[in-house]
């Protein structure tokens, strides 16, 4: 990333920050006319959701900006009028609104309490009724309430944004498509993960990639570049293309994030080390260690809620072993080689090529 | 109910339904491409949804067709162009998606697995894979997540119906801030209903009727009526007469619903007789209850899971005993004295006051 666009993405992430935090705020006051919990709701949300990288909606702004540049260098945008700068920074917001309800609600389906080595909105809920006992199940059931309600607001809210945007019919609507084909594919993709590991899906490495795809790439990657190829005025080949590297990109994304969650930095990344052999995730790594000789000897521990270090060391070695870690990694170079292969073929304009390329770049360093 | 309007209630009923079934068949069919478990949640919701009374969307539409009446009469409409009849159906049909919507994440926070006297979308999940035990958390975890998943699905689905409405631009921002409106309270409604059984919020007698009139009548009554106001281009003071409306004819119907719990003919409304007590639900019976000398003969009983039979009649004669029978039924007849209160002096036409005093006379013989 040069200085130069290092700068930009700075006011940027300013802007868009302030687009959210002026939206909670408005629901906070909204909110007290309801009573002070109702309030204290949408007061925590906004502490969770606000702070973050906000991956998604620099996303879309950038990739948005760099093909507004090449419209406005080649004449290419057939005309089409350009959309406020406010319309597009509340559309990148919206996606963050709704990354936060999808994780909300994944929270509540897994159990969990903590997200990023700090307590999420459920538990943070939880802790602020001592007095039911913070282990006691009202507590925990008042939280987790809290969290399958903020959820449904966000994802409210999201639609909301896309549904009043300024903008001409067709491209509104096509906006909604989108949204409705990213909410589908999302919930499809979580109802897949859920039923991998409930034993209702039958793990193999197919149903594994296709899940991975749906339920993360799809609203990570492909959302925002589709949504800025629609705002921007793009041909239907520029935003198919967008799609394709989105899903590339997105599916490398979330193999990087199995292979440092089983083999990485956890100091870097922050994660309990050993939380997806203990889960039983239903991985792409598992997946290749499932056809191996060493799977009786893992599986005994997979799943395991109580593994103990000493035995997870043990799992992680024989997964090195057996060529599970370099199936996934080479998995995550053919991703990247996929979307190399679109850059230099297709109908990405060049701006856009260096937005993504930044990112692919960005994932080879990654630790967390 | 004249015997011409309870025809024509037949073939709204059936347009009603052809249009649900209609999408959910489209659904079902894209869901086919995620995979046979996602495909089977759309099945099994569609089954859940279809062959209801469909109460809201017929109240939507009665109401609209009323106030069209009016205004074909009385030129009354200002000229404001007719929606066509599909646009109405689409979006009377939307609201019952809503109410599914909420019900599912309704019987997720509360943990059923039934409603009226079947089993639920969550527990027919559930039942269907055995292999996992029925009891066991695998197939309950995974009827659970299908309950968040189908709300989200139809909570997204009713904001895709109100934002691709065929309507005038401000037609349309009218219905989305009814949508608005509507999730907010409901969903504050839904909190404070949890917070009351956690512990969390004090049972007061007036927390207590918030959170009723929010809950339910909200969306039940006063969005149908007020998106039939939109829909007919009523004045804004028909709008909010037709809201007040609303409200008080809600709240009559939710006290109503918590009497027939605890004091009414079990058999014909089809509920366990004591379960508002075993759950230690807190209604407008309990409120007062807790004010009397009777209280702390009631608080031993009262949200125990394991309450007995003899013991929940000793708790029911309590009740009637202590005046909290009495006084909840006296709180049913101020809010529908209320109701007719606005309809002698509002701004509401002649029909729509008809479809109005239907449904408040249904209310006096109600036995479910």
């Amino acid at each position: 990333m040069t200085e130069t666009r290092s700068r930009i993405s700075e006011d940027l992430h300013t802007s868009i920050e302030r687009e959210l935090a002026s939206r909670f705020a408005d629901r906070t006051k909204a909110a007290a006319g309801y009573g002070q919990e109702f309030a204290t709701l949408w007061t925590h949300a906004s502490d969770h959701v606000l702070g973050g990288k906000l991956v998604r909606p620099i996303l879309l702004v950038d990739a948005y900006d760099a093909l507004r540049e090449t419209a406005d260098a080649g004449h290419a945008s057939g005309g089409a009028e350009e959309p406020a700068r406010s319309t597009v920074i509340e559309l990148a917001a919206a996606i963050e609104m709704l990354h936060f309800s999808f994780l909300l609600h994944d929270d509540v389906i897994d159990g969990d309490v903590f997200r990023r080595r700090r307590t999420n909105l459920i538990g943070t809920l939880r802790d602020e009724h001592p007095e039911n006992g913070a282990e006691s199940g009202a507590a925990l059931h008042w939280g987790r309430t809290g969290g399958i309600l903020m959820g449904d607001l966000l994802l409210a809210a999201t639609h909301q944004i896309f549904a009043r945007a300024d903008l001409p019919t067709a491209t509104r609507l096509r906006l909604l498509d989108l949204l409705d084909h990213t909410v589908t594919e999302s919930v499809a993709g979580e109802q897949a993960d859920v039923g991998l590991s409930d034993g209702v899906i039958a793990p193999d490495l197919h149903r594994i990639l296709a899940m991975t795809a749906h339920k993360t790439a799809t609203y990570t990657f492909e959302l925002p570049l589709r949504a800025a190829a629609i705002l921007a005025g793009a041909s239907a080949a520029t935003e198919s293309a967008m799609s394709s590297a989105g899903r590339h990109l997105g599916l490398a994304f979330q193999l990087q994030d199995d292979l440092l969650s089983s083999f990485g930095d956890h100091e870097a990344h922050g994660k309990d080390p050993h939380s997806d052999l203990r889960e039983g995730k239903q991985t792409a790594i598992i997946a290749y260690a499932r056809m191996t000789s060493a799977w009786p000897s893992i599986e005994t521990s997979f799943g395991d809620p109580a593994l103990g270090t000493a035995d997870a060391l043990r799992v992680r070695d024989l997964l090195i072993d057996c060529g599970a870690e370099q199936f996934a990694r080479n998995l995550v170079t053919e991703q990247v080689a996929a979307l190399y292969e679109i850059l230099a073929a297709s109908a990405i304009p060049r701006p856009v090529r260096h937005v993504l390329l930044d990112m692919a770049t960005g994932l080879e360093g990654r630790t967390s």
